[in-house]
């Protein structure tokens, strides 16, 4: 059996029960370093799959080979392993290979949804998920939803808001986004999510450093009637109290 | 302390570490009845207090009552408690009422993390949320979203979808996506998450049967690309393999 299983934002007390059972019972666990380093605690005596970053292609397949061979395996990804993780990209990998090897998802916590926690309660009202990373989704495409989700007045998670390769993608999204709900639209911060450096900041389009953002960020932007209050964001559902 | 606790889809596997520890270390805990069932073995010697539906707001102001007290309390939600759950509603009223209380939101996993895991891995690339229910948000937003996430090719996850009171609000918005996606779009349902009753049904938008979709339902509907194997759906993210 193949097990694609989400972490969560990175600490135990967000792991779920069914994602460390998982880890306890395979034979093998798969990852990129920087997770495999989350995990441990669970790897005692198990074979370890590990590889650099962009070689996830390699590791899926990897896993695949070893599950068929017969092993238990899990792959592992931050957050939640079916939201830009490893479980769509196993199941490309399974309908290219007409495969028919038996996967298990185990959910995780996604980094918008530890992040809102954070920063108070941004998603009591409709939202989307954009990723800002054109490596996959041409610049174009990104575009188009960031129009789409601020006409609608969505509340918008920004996934990968800014690296190295590319330091502006964070303003660009922020500009278009502003055109339709203003620069004084509310904007959180949520870095290194349950590690040490964990950091929340609460701005607003306008007064937001971008600075101290990049790929360990998630970025949430209100909609028009998402309010500050005792340092948190939240936006109302529409109560009448 | 004022804990805003979510359960995740309803099964203790996939309840966090975090909302366990919170469950066990309050002196009361506070929820609609059905979920005061899912956390029974945390009650014991514990005070609850539990009303029906719709009474979340009465609940919620006895919470932070007790709590400004100097009670440690625990609001419950299912899934998430910052997505359409109490999280928001509780720094509504901690505003109205200019109050201090500190609050701490426990995250959790949300119906739609919970199904898609179960579907295969369709929210591999951008997708939304929107809620059907016009008891707090008028129609006129939810058609106006409905149009801009179908029109951007978002993957949408749709909550609350049908019940008693709004039987055609599923097909009203499944109308109005086809316009964009087509009617040959999948469409996955995920029904009482985590439950003995669980049940997924992988289909397309024109072949859905919509008579087993309640308010335990979550309804996700794939972008242009999302595609089905092996009786599960999952969205490509991009790779070339």
């Amino acid at each position: 059996m193949l097990y694609i299983v989400g972490l969560g934002p990175g600490s135990a007390e967000l792991m779920s029960p069914m994602a460390q059972n998982a880890l306890e019972n395979v034979d093998v666990i798969v990852g990129y370093t920087t997770y495999i380093k989350l995990v441990k605690e669970y790897i005692k005596d198990k074979e370890v799959v590990n590889t650099g970053m962009k070689r996830e292609i390699d590791r899926c397949k990897k896993a695949i080979e070893l599950a068929e061979n017969g092993q238990d395996v899990a792959v592992i990804s931050s957050g939640d392993s079916g939201i830009y993780g490893m479980a769509g990209l196993i199941m490309e990998i399974l309908a290219s290979q007409n495969s028919n090897l038996k996967i298990k998802v185990v959910p995780g916590i996604t980094a918008s949804i530890g992040g809102a926690a954070l920063l108070g309660a941004p998603l009591m009202n409709d939202f989307c998920h954009i990723s800002l990373s054109d490596l996959m989704t041409p610049w174009e495409i990104i575009d188009k939803r960031l129009n789409a989700a601020a006409q609608g007045d969505f509340v918008i998670c920004l996934y990968n808001p800014k690296s190295k390769g590319r330091p502006n993608h964070l303003k660009k999204a922020l500009d278009i986004i502003s055109t339709y709900k203003g620069e004084e639209t509310i904007v959180g911060i949520a870095k290194d999510i349950g590690r040490k450096k964990e950091k929340v900041i609460v701005t607003t389009i306008k007064d937001l450093d971008d600075s101290i953002v990049d790929m360990t960020t998630t970025v949430i932007v209100g909609n028009k009637f998402t309010k500050v209050y005792n340092g948190m964001m939240y936006t109302p559902r529409g109560y009448n109290l």
